[in-house]
Parts: structure tokens; C-alpha cells; sequence
């Protein structure tokens, strides 16, 4: 019964102009609450499209969250178009009607006409009053356990109607449920195929969590979630118990859980060793700068950095050597190691990361193809460095490497003999 | 008939973990392809869920492109689901297989297992090559202007296939519509209020034109809009009238039209002058560095740069003068020069700019508040500086210093007699 669908509408989401993220908030909202989204619609501000993707959901799940189409303007008629389809007429409801001229009043404005149409409300909805603006949400029941809310687009709005008016009444019509909760293993330098098979006898045992393999530029996501099957009692457990299993196969490879970003990790493990760190970079142009310093309190552990793009900065203010740039090149193990070295030195840091590669889309050659870079990572007086070949197109190649220096970093700190 | 439902799969978007970023980004680029989007349906992995959707949107609409579910793990079931709908067996595809094959050997890996069934096609699917990764986009055509179209759910990946593979194949199906066609002009240094009144007899005139103001960490910009009113043949002039008229009004602004950043100007303006350019950044930390090397080509302007994170890089690598640290302070108009004039010197360029500032969301004073930004520009010994108060959180902040110093080095650039 803990089952609803969500309808959005506006015009705006089939144009792509807007994320709909009121959608993404209520699935969001509403899993914590333990309430599972079963189907997200948008259709557009259109009463054919609004009926039918309303009539649709009621059939298949009895139970609808509406956002959008409340406002005073022509294009707004979510709750005409809903009020005819569950054959209840509009009628003026006083109260909402004083809330919305009063809301005018405090401002110093009269209200519009328009705005009164905003008060009129379907018989026997239950109204749910909107502190922020001026159209209420509406509840309509339909029969048992077969019920409807419109909710008004605007986020602040929606939200607050959520938290104050909408949830403490599912609570009630809702008793039944269970959590709905997901944990994320965040892991990095290991291929989404070859996670999955290292870890498919413990996915195979899952149930009732369901697991989910998410790659991105960071790396492979392993998200685990339970959807209600267990009670709020045994669901941390379960979630443990599997998280367990999972570190037991692949446990080097994760870096984090949930929302963890592998530079707040590398953020951390500096600061509590004290040491102090400085970067070159030259095909990623200042971006593992910007990803170590997105976070406030950067200072405690990054002096600073050289974005070294011409050859000539990694001469003259890294001081790799010219015979090496000639022979070896501007991308290879020998300028890395140089650069962090440089970095380390001339910074007079702890530690030192380098980054040198080819982002394309030019400069490739058969030695040495767009993907590849070489990354350093100096720790006192220990240098490591490692080649890479990325694939993607530059921003991908960009991205990879900062994450994969990020991770060099990390396996020279955390190997260090304390 | 140029009208398409969207169906995007993943359990994320019922939990509210990720926007739909896929299906937005989809119904902006086909409305612009001239083609709507008549209705988003979100599902799980689920292969009943997924049925059900696909099914529903073949019989309201007949044509219906889904992206998701592709991958090669368990919970990736939309190409077996879809080609069960459609009453066709899957059947290996040799050059899928190959491209597969080919991408891992590339990457000096060896093909799980399980990535073989990712060059599982339905019988007579037409393949849409993904240069990007694994898993191909497939089109099957159902009867008469019938078709389901499957994409991966990797951005990307999806994105590349849509330009490269889908849309040339759907000029040929759709070829009815009229265009859907937007202009934007991207304006920066005029808040949104004063940009608004300054045009805003020309914005009454506009119809059938709509017109948008879209604020944003990068300034204003100015959307129009055309919604299928006007032909192919009227919509570019109509488009034109109006760029002129606002130009008229606001044009010293107008750093653009569309997706043109800010950044890429600067890089042209650099290039055509043949000046080569220098960073220093404190509280950006790498920001405007990487803002600048994100498209290829930056080595044709860009020596380099140096993150001053802490005072002791300020003072040993870029040369601020000790006593002007301790006087002034890191976040100072005498700093900031010495800043760009230390950049400029050390790695011997042309032209420089310096950031420092609070980003926040600690290190606020009442003389000096978070937001707190001075930009210094260099450009042989001429020397800019300007004070900013920007508001917002740290990473607002930080965004706006690194546009409002491009802004300052353009027009310290286009300020110097030739």
C-alpha cells in the first residue's frame, strides 16, 4: 500500500528547460519516509495530457502526488482537470480565500482577481495550507485507499506543504510501511565488468536488498537498497552485513560511502598525517586544484600548486630538466616524476602530485594516443608514477586523471610505515 | 507525427538520487530538432515496470526513445524486456561484438564475459554506434512510424549517440515539423533588473518570439524563442531582428551568443593578439585555469599559472612583498597587483590576472566579508584592480571571481590602443 506514482506538470519539463527536480525532491522525500515512487510522469500544461496521465496512475496504483499547473494563469489547470475527473465540482473555500487576501495584504497589494480562482477548491478535498504562497496543495480521497494530491510547482512551496501539511497526513493512511533505504560503496580504479564479476556471488545473495552498479568518471558506484521488505529494526543490519561482503572482495577499491568525494578522502588523510601538499599539473590545467580546494579548509593541507601548460613552466618553475624534455618528452614517467619532485621542492611540501598527458582532441601521436598521461606522486623522498590510457573525449580524460592522481596519492600515503 | 514520448529507466530516479538529467537534456535537444515531447515516464529496473511503460507510450504515441538499463550487469534488463515486447529474439551482432572487443584491447584489457551480451541486438534493430562505450544505442521500427529507441544511460555516451546516430535518422522519419529554434545572448557585468528595464520595450514587440531571462553564476543571459510558429524559411530572420534590437540596447554586455563561454573570448582575443597569459589564483585555487584549458587549443595562449593557496607561495613564487602580506593583507588591492605583476614577471608573459579573496564559508571579517574578491589584470605595465562583494556560498563565489576576472582581462585587452 506504500506505493504512490508522481505526476509533474509544465510544459517546461517536455522542453527540457527544467530538470524536474521537484520530482527527484518528492522520490527523495518520500523513500526516507518510507514510501516507494513506483512511476514518475511530466506532461505539459495541457488538460488532455494532465486527465489521462492522472486517470492512468490512479488505475494502476490508486494513489497520486500532482505538482505544478496551480497558479493563477490560463496555463495553469491542474485543479479544474483533476476536480472533473473525480466528478467533484469547484466550490470557494473561505478560509483559503482570507489566507490569499491576506498574504496580498502584508505586502501592500491587492489582490488580483485572478487570484481569487486559487481559493476554489474540489468538494470534500482536504486542504493543505500553503504558508509560503498562495495556492493550497489539495488531498481527495477516492474510495479506499485511492487518493490524490495536487501539489503547486513552486519548489519552496512544495516542499514546505511536504513537511508541514502532506507527509503527517500519509503517516496515517500509509501505517504499514517500512524504510526504504540505500547505502552507496563508492569505488574507483577498478572496471564496472570486473567489480561485478569479483562480486557477483555476494549480489546473487542479496535479496531482499537489491544492488545497482553505477559507473561515472569517479569511478564504479555499488548502491545497495532495501525497499521496504525489511522493518526499521533489521534494515541497518542487513545493509551492513552486505556492505561487509562487499569490502571483504573489493574493499581496496572503495573510497567512500554515499556521497563521499575521493578528494574530501585525500583531504582528510593529509590533514591527520600533517602533511602538506603541492601540485603540478599540466593537460588538467588547474582542475585538481579546483577539486581539492571546492571544500572550505583546504588551507590546513594544500600550499599551493603550478599549472604548468607551456614546457617552459616545467623548466623554469619546476625545474625539469631541458635534456629530459627533449629526450623523453613533455609526457612521460621521467617529466611526471620531475614535475612532482619540482612541486615537492620548489613549494617545499610533504608531499607532491604531477599530472602530464594528452587531453586531446589534438596532439596524439602512435606512441603516445589522446588518453594518455602519466601521474606521479611524491611522499618525502618516494616517488611513484604510473601510465594511463583513458578513453573518452577531453573533459573525460580530464576528469579521470584527476581522480586517478587523487588515488595514486592516497595508496603512497596509506602505504607509508607510520 | 513529429512527436515522441520519452521513457527514462533506473531505480535512482524513484529514489530521488539523481535529476533526470538524461530525459531533460533529450526533450531540450529534440525541441530544438524541432520534434516534442509529449509525455516523460520514469520507471526502476524492473522488467514489468519497464514493459508496462514502453508498452503504454507505443500505444498512446508510437514512438518512443528510452535510455537506461544498457549495461552489462543484472540490473540492466531494458534490451531483453523491449525485445520480448516487440516479439524479436536476440541475436548476436558481429561488428557490435567487435567494436566491444576492440574498446577493451584498446585499453589493454581483456572483455568480461558478461560484456558479450551487450552485443546482443534484436532481430532486424538498426545499431547506433557508441564511439564512447560499451553498450549501443539500438532503433527498431514497429509497422508504419512505429519505433522504439534504446539508449545507454551513461550521459555521454547517450549524448553522443543522439548527435551522431539518432537525429540524422529521425530527419528522414519526422520531416514535417517545424522548428522549435531558440538564440541566446549571454550577457555579463548588468544585473538581471537593469537588463530587464533597458529592453524592455523590445521584449513587449517580440511576439511570436518569446523572450527569457535566465540568471546565473556567469551572468544573464537572454533566451528567444520561436515554438513552431514561424517556418524554416522566417525563423533565422525573425531570430536576427531581434539579436540586432537587443544588441542596440545592451550590446557593450553581449560577450556571446549560445553556448559561447566566457572563457573562450578571452582565449580568441589572447590568440588573435598573440599575447601569452599568466594566472595567479588564491581563493579560486585552480578555477580560472582550468576554466581556460577546458577546450583544446589553450597552449596558444596560456604559459601557465601558479594556485597561490598559502602566503608562503604568494611571497616565494610569485614575489609579493612580505611586508605588503602583513600590512594589507592576502585579500588586498596592493596583494592582488603584486599578484599579477609576480605571474606576469616569473613565467615571463604578457598579460596576467590575480585572484584572492574569502570564499567563505570561514575567514569573514567585518572590514573584509565572505565574498569578499579583489581581480587584478596585468598587461605589460599597465595594471587594473577592482574590489568585488560577491554574494552566495563558497562555490557561488568562487564561480563569479573566476567570470568577473576574464571580464577584467578582456577589457583591459580590448582597452589598449592597437
Amino acid at each position: 500500500l506504500s506505493v504512490v506514482e508522481l505526476v509533474t506538470i509544465g510544459t517546461e519539463l517536455l522542453l527540457g528547460e527544467t530538470v524536474d527536480s521537484n520530482g527527484a525532491w518528492l522520490a527523495r522525500r518520500l523513500a526516507v519516509a518510507g514510501i516507494r515512487v513506483a512511476r514518475r510522469t511530466s506532461v505539459g500544461d495541457n488538460a488532455d495530457a494532465i486527465r489521462e496521465a492522472v486517470r492512468d496512475a490512479l488505475e494502476r496504483t490508486g494513489r497520486v502526488i500532482c505538482t505544478g499547473g496551480l497558479g493563477p494563469t490560463d496555463d495553469d489547470m491542474t485543479r479544474p482537470v483533476v476536480a472533473r475527473l473525480l466528478g467533484r465540482p469547484l466550490e470557494p473555500d473561505a478560509r483559503t480565500l482570507e489566507d490569499v487576501e491576506a498574504r496580498f495584504r502584508r505586502r501592500g497589494l491587492v489582490m488580483a482577481e485572478r487570484n481569487r480562482a486559487q481559493a476554489d477548491v474540489p468538494r470534500g478535498a482536504e486542504v493543505l495550507r500553503n504558508r509560503r504562497g498562495t495556492a493550497p496543495g489539495l488531498l481527495m480521497e477516492d474510495g479506499a485507499s485511492r487518493w490524490v494530491v495536487l501539489l503547486p510547482g513552486v519548489p519552496h512551496e512544495m516542499r514546505t506543504i511536504v513537511e508541514e501539511e502532506l507527509l503527517p497526513r500519509l503517516e496515517v493512511r500509509l501505517a504499514d510501511r517500512r524504510p526504504i533505504r540505500s547505502r552507496t560503496l563508492r569505488t574507483s580504479g577498478i572496471a564496472e565488468s570486473t567489480l561485478a564479476e569479483r562480486v557477483s556471488d555476494v549480489v546473487r545473495d542479496a535479496a531482499p536488498l537489491t544492488v545497482a552498479f553505477l559507473p561515472s568518471f569517479a569511478g564504479t558506484d555499488i548502491r545497495l537498497t532495501s525497499w521496504g521488505e525489511l522493518d526499521a529494526d533489521s534494515v541497518d543490519g542487513a545493509l551492513d552485513a552486505m556492505e561487509r561482503a562487499l569490502r571483504d572482495r573489493v574493499g581496496d577499491h572503495v573510497y567512500g560511502l554515499d556521497g563521499t568525494d575521493l578528494a574530501e578522502v585525500v583531504a582528510e588523510e593529509l590533514a591527520a598525517r600533517d602533511t602538506r601538499l603541492a601540485l603540478a599539473e599540466s593537460c588538467t590545467g588547474g582542475l585538481l586544484a579546483k577539486r581539492l580546494t571546492d571544500a572550505a579548509g583546504a588551507s590546513r593541507f594544500l600550499i599551493g600548486g603550478v599549472v604548468a601548460y607551456s614546457n617552459q613552466v616545467k623548466r623554469e618553475l619546476l625545474g625539469v630538466p631541458a635534456h629530459v624534455l627533449e629526450a623523453e618528452g613533455a609526457v612521460s614517467e621521467e617529466t611526471a616524476r620531475a614535475m612532482a619532485e619540482g612541486a615537492r621542492r620548489v613549494l617545499s611540501a610533504d608531499a607532491a602530485v604531477a599530472i602530464t598527458g594528452i587531453a586531446g582532441p589534438e596532439g596524439g601521436t602512435a606512441d603516445k594516443p589522446v588518453g594518455t598521461v602519466w601521474i606521479a606522486a611524491a611522499l618525502a623522498e618516494r616517488v611513484t608514477a604510473r601510465r594511463f590510457l583513458f578513453p573518452g573525449e577531453r573533459d573525460e580524460v580530464r576528469q579521470r586523471s584527476a581522480q586517478a592522481a587523487l588515488e595514486a596519492l592516497l595508496q603512497l600515503l596509506r602505504s607509508e610505515e607510520p
